[in-house]
């Protein structure tokens, strides 16, 4: 059971896995401006505050993300994840925003978690359609979504 | 394989789409405070406050929702997760704390999280049994649960 | 279908809900500091830092811990995710920073994430393995990965 488990979700586990090297990188990078004396604390604190914006978007992009994955296709889903963290790079190097409070991190990669959510909806609206009305559009729906997933690219 | 998966966790996935969408919901709340200038310091602070107490528990719940749901019947787990989310959604309209320490987001849905969590230990233990002993009463124990279930209406 | 991925999952389950069991434990702890009206502001402010860093990392951890059990095997991504609880127990119990932006809440436990997050790797590289060169290793890799989780006892 394990290898069919595995051969559906080894996409999401990479990009899972590359979200948690970059929230590796972050805290490092927190730490690093931490132990530093002769910082500004300016520069502390928006490095402080990018992290938290970060990590606090992470569980929900985390649960869109496999759920799309496991409802749907994995591959669109991860190819999603990877912009994401692409998206979440950039915007923690850039950071310029002084006050913790106005930014709950959700303003970057809206798209991309609104794209995610779409996959879960048609991802149970698909299967409600095999289990109820037994008419199976699954295959078209995942070609469509893959599609669909290149459009992300466009900034 | 991927039909037989999502028919066991549909329910799931649509709790945990409603629970992004209410979290795209509060730190719309935030930035909305964060970014109207004539506003009182203190409405944002407790606006922020809240956010943050939902998102510190958010993946403690996730996590118990997800493993009772897996480990014994999805629709009770779905069920008391929508009754969480209701909670949530109480709590944050009619967040009144001026500290942000002094309330660790937990307050609020302790009997849901208690019940998901018993839920889990039940599915455990019943799996066991299945093994070990080769008794099953895993039917019995989900149609108790469902029962159980109607108990965290009560306010 | 649910007996057989119970009987997969039910380690990762209870390691999950021995951390629930924490995270409820450490809000208790800043709850009680926050309503005990004579303590000293600093043993607040340093329990909810604490605190804050254990959150963070949180989603990170259940993140990785149950990647490596789906990828590779259970048994020692729930031993690894034992010694993680320790660990955070331990550095929750001795917290002595001031400063809650220098402690990024990766600083315990990083041996341990490593070693949770090179079992994804190896599980995912078995896998490809068997797929592409159809060479099945996979065994031989579960037996070297039980015998190396024995490692991390080493403090």
């Amino acid at each position: 059971m394990d290898y069919i488990v595995v051969e559906h979700i080894f996409l999401l586990v990479l990009v899972t896995l590359f979200s948690v090297m970059q929230n590796a990188f972050f805290a490092q990078k927190v730490e690093k401006e931490g132990r530093s004396q002769n910082v500004k604390a300016s520069t502390l604190e928006r490095v402080s505050c990018a992290n938290r914006n970060c990590m606090d978007s992470y569980p929900t992009f985390l649960a869109v993300m496999w759920c799309a994955g496991l409802c749907l296709n994995q591959a669109p889903a991860a190819f999603a994840g990877i912009i994401y963290l692409f998206a979440r790079q950039k915007y923690f190097i850039g950071y310029m925003g002084q006050t913790c409070q106005s930014t709950p991190g959700f303003q970057f990669g809206k798209r991309i978690l609104l794209f995610l959510f779409l996959m879960c909806i048609v991802g149970i609206v698909s299967f409600l359609l095999v289990r109820y009305a037994s008419s199976d559009y699954k295959e078209y729906v995942e070609t469509i979504t893959s599609a669909a997933s290149a459009l992300l690219l466009i900034p």
